[in-house]
């Protein structure tokens, strides 16, 4: 190894999952830890990873950055597999009102609630969409993400549609995050639709998704599969018209009812089935079976006052659990994946170990990348954390406190504290 | 009003609770808010508050330091009624232990717990729990607290107790927060004296008190009355003793068991009683007619994932609520009083206005400092937060992500991000 751009050294302790494939059941809590370790970087991608005793074996170049990390802890960057980015419009009022008491019904009643934030952003220029994407993507990277997902359906029209998905891919071009665009005009019935939700899903698989897939907008298809929004039949074919299209499909399931989300998603052969509080026995042996990758959400449960989804039941059948912050203006208004790390220790009673890996590669796995980045492995993409920690447990134990020293991404250190 | 040090313009608005009495009940909840404000101080002090039709009636001069607060949320800086800064060793093996099915016990018995802290800082010589307690300052400062109360209370001998409180004095000299000295040699009972508590009691009654209270070491003294620790006979004994030297009581009631804490507090005229959790009926009405301050830390229910205390119960007795973080290595490590807030919110069903007195007004009374800190009024102390949110409700609704954007302390910014 000669002349590495980036060489990070005196890491503490290097944890990282290994391989290119989602791990669940016993295999979810698998972790390499390297003592005393360094990793080398060479035109953003990994190039040399191990103990500090190897050092020998690299020559340093002129213009390599040397990067010492001070004996802390260093980890994959984290991915966050499920965010609703693209809105315009925060809704604090409504948190204040629930807290007085007002139920969600009463609140969409006077105008609020999901549909005032497809008011707001069907107003919104791309210009304005864009920005207030930049700020939410900047302080995800200040948590340590350095890959996200971002869904559309908030505009809820073609028009719309097409404006959000464009936003995500300017957001992508000009941000440093990587940024995976999802497809959900599925996400609510638009009010103009409201008695007529047959010709909105034809509108949807008619009109959306040729055109998403023409313009190469997106690379999954997920729809909001829920009593009052979209039932089974209905999530199902449009998810089968988006894999004809080329879209891979996802699956908000079993959030609010246990209507049959996860067993659609194993049937309909979904990469991932989101939320999943509801979700029965027979639509989990089902994901099992299928391999379909459960995208858990506690943050959500957390501040909605929710029931948790069964984190342990369905690790203990062999399905990947990745963790996602749910992003979004109404259900879960943050940016931190630490936070939610943190729960998921908390509520969900997963260990460290299992929640590393469901913040890298199973979360990178949910979003088809788990080839190139999720693990820190010569060959993959060079998106790293370096942590003010001494060691995983000390992430998880200091809570409510940004403990992200530096982000690197792609090889460039990108956050700096 | 001529010649200000610092002149804070163009708030958004500026939120605050009002006066130098600490409230509960309906009154909780009273926060004066002032649109489009400014704020004024000279010599650390704020000398006008009010709407920028009023700026007229300033005149700067040459050195006056103008921030523009860019149309942002200002509150008062935050004050942390409860916390146990003064600790060496942090503990994060024991999350993941306790997730691996560990009870606390057993983690005791393997030489963890309370008295693993214990032993590390008897070993701590005073510059190192000087040094750890900057670090923790420093975040404390970063999620916009400005002062806070800290116990010793891992020592549990004399020299310890009094190289902690040293700590504390000097922590209080250093770093710009205010920082509050208790005494808690009732924290727990030390190994040595497992068979012997009553002598145990002897020394801190004996020789701790009267030496604490003669080198004007602390000004409050705390007692850990639970079962297994002290009972409540013991509680009174060393509270009225303190109180004989001149040390105001709390008292760490109700906890884990209901004992009969917050009735205590109450009779032995604490200025407030913490935690609460299995307080009873009776215990809160007690404490309502004595006046006593209820300190919460919903922060550690959250952590230990243990009951909540009724906040709500509380509220409506009348009693005045404060909230702290409770920073300490085993049930609560974190600094941030925001996620604190958040939970309160969440958790506590405490709206954003009563979460605002509870984290201002209330916790300066709770460390005796309500006439000059914890509000925005001519003749308090500047200790001014700036917020990264729009309004109050805001701070509440974007949770897991640090808010805060300038903190003024004593008049001078002391973070700028
Ligand atoms: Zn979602
Ligand atoms: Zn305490």
């Amino acid at each position: 190894m000669t002349n590495p751009d980036l060489l990070i050294k005196n890491i503490g302790v290097l944890a990282t999952p290994v391989g290119n494939c989602p791990v669940g059941g016993n295999r979810q809590g698998d972790i390499k830890l390297i003592k005393d370790a360094f990793i080398a970087v060479k035109d953003g991608v990994i190039t040399g990873v191990g103990s500090a005793e190897n050092l020998v074996h690299i020559t340093l170049g002129e213009k390599t950055v040397v990067i010492d990390a001070g004996g802390k802890l260093v980890t994959p960057g984290l991915v966050d597999p499920h965010t609703h980015l693209i809105f315009s419009g925060w809704r604090q009022k409504e948190l204040s009102l629930k807290l007085k008491g007002m139920k969600y019904l009463e609140i969409l009643k006077m105008g609020g609630g999901i549909l005032s934030t497809v008011r707001n952003t069907r107003k919104a220029s791309l210009e304005e969409l864009v920005s207030n994407g930049m700020k939410s993507l900047d302080r995800m990277l200040e948590h340590g993400t350095t890959t996200c997902e971002a869904k559309s359906g908030y505009g809820l029209n073609l028009k719309d549609e097409l404006k959000s998905l464009a936003a995500i891919r300017e957001l992508n071009r000009c941000h440093p995050l990587d940024v995976v665009p999802t497809f959900m005009g599925a996400h609510a019935v638009p009010e103009e639709y409201r008695e007529n939700k047959k010709e909105y899903i034809r509108l949807i698989v008619e009109e959306m998704i040729p055109r998403v897939a023409r313009d190469k907008l997106a690379e999954f298809c997920d729809v909001f599969c829920e009593e009052g929004v979209f039932d089974i039949e209905e999530s199902r074919y449009i998810l089968e018209s988006g894999k004809a299209h080329g879209l891979i499909p996802k699956l908000h399931a079993d959030e609010i009812t246990p209507m049959g989300g996860a067993k659609l998603a194993a049937e309909v052969g979904a990469l991932s089935a989101e939320h999943l509080i509801y979700a029965t026995d027979e639509g989990i042996r089902a994901m099992a079976e299928a391999g379909t990758i459960a995208v858990l959400l506690p943050g959500t449960s957390f501040y909605l006052g929710e029931s948790f989804a069964r984190a342990r039941t369905i690790i203990e059948a062999g399905i990947p659990v990745a963790l996602a912050t749910d992003f979004n203006p109404g259900s879960s208004p943050t940016e931190s994946l630490q936070l939610v790390m943190n729960i998921a220790c908390l509520k969900y009673r997963m260990t460290p170990e299992e929640v590393l890996t469901a913040v890298t590669l199973n979360s990178a796995a949910a979003v088809n990348r788990a080839s190139t980045i999720g693990t820190i492995e010569v060959g993959k993409q060079a998106d790293i954390v370096i942590w003010d920690a001494p060691d995983l447990d000390f992430i998880f134990y200091h809570y409510g406190v940004n403990l992200v020293r530096t982000v690197i991404k792609k090889g460039r250190v990108v956050v700096q504290k």
